[in-house]
């Protein structure tokens, strides 16, 4: 079966209403990623996630790989088995995180060579080592190693990221093919890279499509770009890319970018925010962010959001949950966290439901105009900077 | 209605079927109850226990007292309403913990005076204030302020608190009585006292019962004695309280030391012990304890405890539960605490289960025998220390 399925285009937008076929079960895009980098979505359990209604979930290659390790998922059969989730799970390459997180690193064309931030042993991720990682992990969809440049960026180090990025994109492919990962069900993207530089991202975008990976990501965003640029840069990729593939724009975003980002052709998202804003007692609204710790809730029986059914919204206060949080209770972070994972997936699936109905131009800006209305407006995604 | 109905005396031992009635429901006894000391039982939600069976929840008036404080509580409706749980409540007087966890205090007839542990602000407890702050969480069984002798203690210390224990229970009483407390649904009981001397505590549950109180307690247990000595202070007090009312042993206690306490007609049971050790790693089987942080468990694809259904058990396994701890994600205390709370109420079920079949000689046998033949024999209890 086709990996990416497009079941309707969205008449008076680029959006697109399909599903993702995986050997794990299908799911229906645009979706979202509940990010677990330690085979863990901060605070919650799969059953809240299946709750929830996740249909997949993003786990970290870097942070696997140095802890528990290999041998042990390998012995549990595979990351689906030894964290318990029997729907499919898409893995990053780890690029990202030897890049973000280690004091020490040193990039050649062959790869990548790196200090653990745990205990500073020596590590080399190569093209072909992490599609063997990538394979024992046995995850679904899974992310090359690639070379994701920080902003700024002068040019050059921009051109030659996207050279490497390539290099390794033909390398990965290679290994993919050679050691059968496709046959075993999985499905390999390629990374667009390029920094802000649009010939850059031209050049990385139709060097990878000559690849033909299954499906392709546009990275190097959210990396402290303004929002307006990381738009750009969207807007000069994704009409490069191929019908029938899926769309993934890496780690982004807030509500409000996932909906504009939806409305230009994107079918998959993955961020901390939700996690992260939670354990922060920060909480997503359609109207804005309610920041629950504040002083302003000390005797606020309503719920965290009016509009909102899920279990901490029915079932808890502004009051209980701030109460929590002063007394550094973990249901406070797990109770907040929760909502904001389920508002985002609750977001995909209005997303959903106005492309199956063919008015998506009209919820957007419906969307948008009450989001962007909100006190405390959303601040800038640092989202990314320490996963 | 009688708020402690009897429904059967085990034939070979001194245990008792029961059921406590309160105005938020029945409670099938002898029961345990997990404690919420801040309004919430630690990194677990009011649907986790109710999935786990938990009929009653604990909760300690010092800590709720100081912080979010009665308006905040009162303003909700009470503590059922603020901590969302409509089952029945029992809070405890405060008393314990002005006495365990404060710096500074000044203890007279009138009551206790004591610097917050939270922010140094003085306060003064007394019978009526304790009373009068139950009131306003509207638990269903309040506790009176008592005085808790430590361990070791000399006699005439001991004697002194027996002495105004019985002076604060008489005010608490008329307080109660005066208040109406009893007619808007609440029950009292009283704490005796009296260290490990059995004329003090023999002296203490006869003032005490001359009260009438709604409920017995054995106070002033499990602070630091040998486990030995306080069964004997069980085994003297025990049987002079009256069949028709419900028999809490306070802070108690390990699994084995519960079976052991009912078998002796003890009915109410609470400890922090399954979330305290849950937090750390440390679970409960009927074959020992599962230290799951511990090496061994690296590997370990099995569940926590084989013969448990909790959805931790069915979901998990101690290599993904250690791996969790090691990588300090809060899920993995989560599922340590639920499966441990499960653990502990299921062990209440399978008493009350003997308990109708008239088994409870026979299943008490068979239970301390094979706890008693784990491998890392419990520790020594000192889970009240810091409550």
């Amino acid at each position: 079966m086709q990996f990416y399925q497009l079941l309707k285009s969205s008449s008076d937008t680029k959006a697109r209403r399909g599903v993702v076929h995986t050997t794990h079960g299908d799911i229906q895009a645009p979706f979202f990623m509940p990010v677990g980098t330690r085979a863990t979505v901060k605070t919650l359990s799969q059953e809240d996630l299946h709750a929830a209604g996740a249909e997949v979930e993003l786990s970290n290659t870097y942070h696997l790989y140095l802890r528990p390790g290999l041998e042990i998922i390998g012995g549990a059969g595979g990351l689906h088995r030894f964290m318990s989730w029997p729907k499919p799970i898409l893995t990053d390459s780890g690029g990202y995180q030897v890049f973000s997180l280690t004091d020490w690193r040193k990039l050649t064309d062959e790869g990548v060579e790196f200090q653990s931030h745990l205990d500073g042993s020596r590590h080399m991720l190569t093209p072909e080592k992490v599609m063997d990682i990538e394979r024992a992990l046995g995850s679904d969809m899974v992310m090359p190693l690639d070379e994701c440049s920080p902003y700024p960026c002068e040019y050059e180090p921009a051109q030659e990221a996207v050279r490497r990025t390539t290099l390794w994109a033909r390398r990965t492919v290679e290994h993919f093919r050679r050691t059968g990962m496709g046959e075993g069900g999985q499905r390999l993207f390629s990374i667009v890279q390029g920094s802000v530089y649009r010939d850059l991202r031209e050049r990385s975008a139709r060097e990878l499509l000559a690849l033909n990976t299954d499906g392709y990501a546009i990275g190097g965003v959210s990396v402290g770009e303004p929002v307006k640029e990381m738009f750009e840069v969207l807007s000069w990729v994704v009409d490069m890319l191929p019908e029938d593939k899926p769309r993934y724009f890496m780690g982004i975003g807030m509500p409000d970018q996932i909906v504009r980002a939806v409305g230009m052709g994107i079918d998959m998202f993955d961020t901390v925010i939700p996690t992260r804003y939670g354990r922060y007692g920060t909480c997503f609204t359609d109207r804005g962010q309610v920041v629950v710790r504040n002083g302003q809730f000390k005797a606020d029986f309503g719920p965290l959001d009016p509009e909102c059914d899920c279990p901490t919204c029915r079932n808890y206060s502004r009051a209980y949950i701030r109460h929590l949080f002063n007394a550094g209770e973990v249901l406070g972070l797990r109770l907040a966290a929760y909502h904001n994972v389920y508002y985002y997936l609750k977001l995909m699936r209005r997303i959903r439901q106005a492309l199956d109905e063919d008015r998506y131009a009209e919820f957007a800006q419906e969307f948008l105009a009450r989001y962007a209305a909100q006190d405390g407006a959303a601040p800038e995604d640092k989202s990314r900077a320490k996963t």
